[in-house]
């Protein structure tokens, strides 16, 4: 029976360091190589551009979820380009299409992600992201985790799987 | 020429304490006597249900934006009760409809709205809910406040408008 | 106990022939009139404009379900103005949150509308509308009905609450 | 540069004759053969189903847009399933998503998308849905074209790109 590939969530800022920008690029390789698909929020900017990119290279499938009706801002390293016209609401759709996230350094959009995710109980990898003291509770529950590196993200999103 | 009433948003867990139940039956009365119109989740449980009747016990216009399809479970202290069939992403409408945010303490969901009335540039004030370190900048810049009663609350809401 | 009142959704086009505002006008007037709340889609054009002038002369509740994410269009007649920022998918939420459709001339949007409204189990009352042979046989299974004036559409709506 | 396949969204209804899947069976494999992308409701049920299995027998690459929140029902044939939560709301981002709709028969959700489809300038390909009386102008605008086969409505939909 044909079986569909794990759907990592990459979740982080559009404006974010070059250092993010080369993790998340990296994250995106890691992904790829392990034959999963990657899902992200699909703009031509930030986390989003650098994990598509980074996936990209490595001939993985690489899917972005737009918030506008077009996909006249999208990368250009995206195999699927799904515009919701929904903005910020789009958000929760990047949550229910993924089996795991994994969000980096990002702000409110990103925070919401998360906080999302473990509402739906959708497994959260932390690399980078300061999620701030109101999500302990859930760390403590296992719910979310810490990642060091995109190598050990990737390692913990495969236990999750 | 006709002026609409501003909308306060109310937002706070569907699980909570008998005291902040009681807070938030407090609150919604002191939205309604100002004239202000009240806006809260619309179900029939927690900070939604207690606003709305302390709201409709005073005498105001109460809106409920329900995440379902229908308006089978909404609290019966509604005037208007909408239906979304979006789930959690009713949350952003609650938003987007409302002139300032006052959030109870509530879980996930109630996170997720403040995060979302930052990102819109609504003003937030919480009353009783802790929303974590990770909100701090936005409180240093004006954009969250804290308030220590109903009332207070409400006086706040009051400056913003 | 406290019985929400019903909601009469008001739908039909944003560019519309000056006979048909005055149609429109005239059927706010009579849902108001009843005692009943009237939706519209909540714009400062069409049907939505006059529908919802026609209601608030008449000293009725009206309630806009906005397409944009912010009142900045909104018609000054509204009492409650709910942005939603889904574009045209905020027809389904007009749906929902209507008990009766009234649908007055208008193009794909109000047919979009029409089209939910018979899938969702609302009755729909055709005031102008041709809403085309693709719906006749709901028509004939009475989930459509036609009124030749705004006075016999509130009629008909009334023996559908 | 890496440059993103056409997308073509089928639609249809989850509920059709024998004759009907096969018909959507045989325009999946054509849309893939072509090296397009599918796109469709994603369900395991009708024009979904037949569709995305005649796609992905012929190694396409196959997309459903879900309305629940979960994979749960999907089509065990798409490569990428994106759960929406929006249930008929998604409907108008299958439209979105695709650069030509194909639409086969069905009932009121694929009409929605028909209209959906002409209202955001998707070229349209009806494969034997009748569309009703009340699109015929935009017939005549050649907003719709009719195809008599999958072959003709995949060569209509190759002069669209």
């Amino acid at each position: 029976m044909h079986q569909r590939k794990p759907v990592i969530g990459v979740m982080g800022g559009h404006k974010v360091t070059a250092s993010v920008m080369d993790m998340a690029h990296e994250l995106g390789g890691l992904i790829a190589r392990r034959g999963w698909v990657l899902l992200c929020g699909g703009r031509d900017v930030g986390v989003m551009a650098a994990s598509a990119r980074g996936a990209k290279e490595a001939g993985g499938l690489v899917v972005g979820i737009l918030p506008g009706k077009s996909t006249a801002r999208a990368s250009a390293d995206l195999d699927v380009a799904i515009p919701t016209g929904l903005g910020d609401g789009r958000n929760l759709i990047n949550v229910y299409a993924s089996d795991v996230v994994i969000a980096c350094p990002g702000a409110l959009g990103t925070l919401s992600e998360v906080v999302f995710a473990i509402k739906h109980g959708k497994p959260v990898i932390l690399l980078g992201l300061d999620a701030g003291s109101a999500l302990d509770k859930y760390r403590r529950g296992g719910k979310i985790r810490n990642a060091h590196s995109p190598n050990d993200a990737v390692e913990q999103a495969a236990a999750c799987l």
